[in-house]
């Protein structure tokens, strides 16, 4: 299939930087239309726990992610990569989050899971790391240090910004759930009555200013799906990017039903149930069978949708 | 001098591992006694802004840093590394960084200025990049997502968290000075009104719980000492890491006076204005006098606080 024969580093020959092909919100819209998904492959490659006949490979990582890759890029529509399985190498695991950001088809949209976040000129060299030395498409931020650590990921042309809004784990509700003051709420509800304002609401609602819905996504876990349908109510056309489906407890029919918008609006991240289906040699074959039920799956609540 | 003549990656012969040695509160607080100084070098090594005669050098960046280390070792009892600076070059300025970490003598306290935070197994590998892979003493971690992306970075033995609190850049208005609603403040002043709380305090209150203090400092801006002073009365006992001396705007003396306590707990960090003082073959010689300039300062309002 096409999807899976042009490596990024390999794509437009001579001529092109790899970096130059950018996955608008057009073009993963058409892709999910296409392929019938909204599946995000989350390669959260772990070294204790890949096949062990891989460990004979110069690079276990990419070789395993190389496979994963090849064997789900029919049901997919983007790849994530979490840096932290990758920096837990040492300067090695650098190379192989690199080579796997190369080896990904240019149409599928990439994310470094990276949560990074500093003040403006430093944000700007996490910015040149992923989108310059490696040819992600996004990279996930962390909203505390605010707009001036947010906008330099920006500045890339065409490179896009994950903020965190609500995310999965239990630890979400310490300060991403704290109610604001009443006087530093912006808008209330008709009758004058101040509305309640989580934290995580004041980010998007300020965040949102920020950039376009092109360029921009947010982070909302799976594990409350009112949450994110209020969230959608908010912000009715940007993508959400989920993860927490499967292992987390999110229920990806919950999630698409609340979640979805006219052009899907959703990026289903999925890892451990897909990339460690079999910890055998048959790995890639046990994720691609894992995958595409997962698409099936999706295909069905797409159609749903757009009837 | 003794700091100068044993890198972490020597130390104990090939008895213990390079990271089975700690900073404690107690010994830093030795080692600034002992120095009459509490500064903190930022080796922000940018391959911009090196002298040009270091590109010579199989590796400018630890090239540069090294001559920095044994330069103002005498002036400082900290080094912190900015992760962005050696990311922003590759795979080879993981190396660098990790290079870095290993050649700074044990008894100073190193920091991994990383701003990293995950759900908690993939903080838990970020622990283990920076605690494991590399000998770092400490990594700044961004509190957005909470307990659980904190403590698993407490699980290394001895090693230390510095959380974000109150940053130095203007972002810091956006969302860690948003106030909180009164129902969610734990705590009143004496007659019953509720107090105005703002997020980054909500942060320090909820957070110093998580460890004690001599597993965790806070980031605390320079840019304003009343905060500062707000601070220190909320946290008597914690360390405060103070980045924005200098090339920021914020001022030494101020900063000194809001935030010392008695055993000093400040660590001021300054960067620019010491690593690149010259731009030239002489770097090393202008950067170890202008931390010797930072240091008396130091020493004159240690002795003012410790007359």
């Amino acid at each position: 299939m096409f999807f899976r024969i042009i490596p990024r580093n390999l794509r437009a020959g001579f001529l092109l930087h790899p970096n130059s092909y950018h996955v608008t919100a057009e073009e993963l819209f058409n892709q999910i239309s296409l392929k019938h998904t909204y599946l995000c492959v989350g390669l959260d490659t772990d070294i204790r726990k890949i096949p062990p006949h891989l460990h004979q490979e110069p690079d276990p990582i990419f070789a395993f992610n190389k496979q994963i890759i090849d064997a789900t890029a029919d049901y997919c529509v983007a790849y994530k990569l979490n840096t932290a399985f990758y920096e837990a190498m040492g300067p090695k695991g650098w190379e192989s989050l690199q080579k796997t950001a190369e080896y990904i088809p240019e149409h599928f949209f990439t994310i470094a899971d990276a949560k990074r976040g500093d003040i403006g000129n430093t944000s700007g060299l996490y910015a040149r790391a992923f989108f310059e030395q490696m040819p992600f498409d996004a990279v996930t931020v962390a909203p505390y240090m605010g707009a001036d650590s947010v906008t330099p990921f920006l500045d890339c042309a065409g490179k896009w910004v994950i903020l965190l809004a609500l995310t999965s784990n239990t630890g979400s509700g310490d300060f991403q759930k704290l109610t604001l003051q009443p006087d530093s709420v912006e808008t209330g509800i008709g009758d004058g009555t101040p509305q309640k304002e989580y934290l995580f609401e004041r980010v998007i609602s300020t965040s949102a200013g920020w950039a376009d819905t092109d360029r921009m996504m947010y982070v909302v876990g799976a594990t409350r799906a009112d949450q994110l349908a209020g969230i959608r109510r908010m912000i009715p056309d940007h993508f959400l990017l989920v993860p927490g489906v499967g292992a987390q407890g999110g229920d990806l029919e919950a999630v698409s039903r609340a979640g979805m918008n006219s052009r899907c609006g959703l990026l289903v991240n999925l890892s451990r149930a897909i990339i460690y289906a079999s910890g055998g040699t048959d790995f890639g074959r046990q994720a691609r069978s894992e995958a595409q039920k997962v698409q099936a799956h999706m295909e069905r609540l797409l159609g749903e949708y757009f009837a």
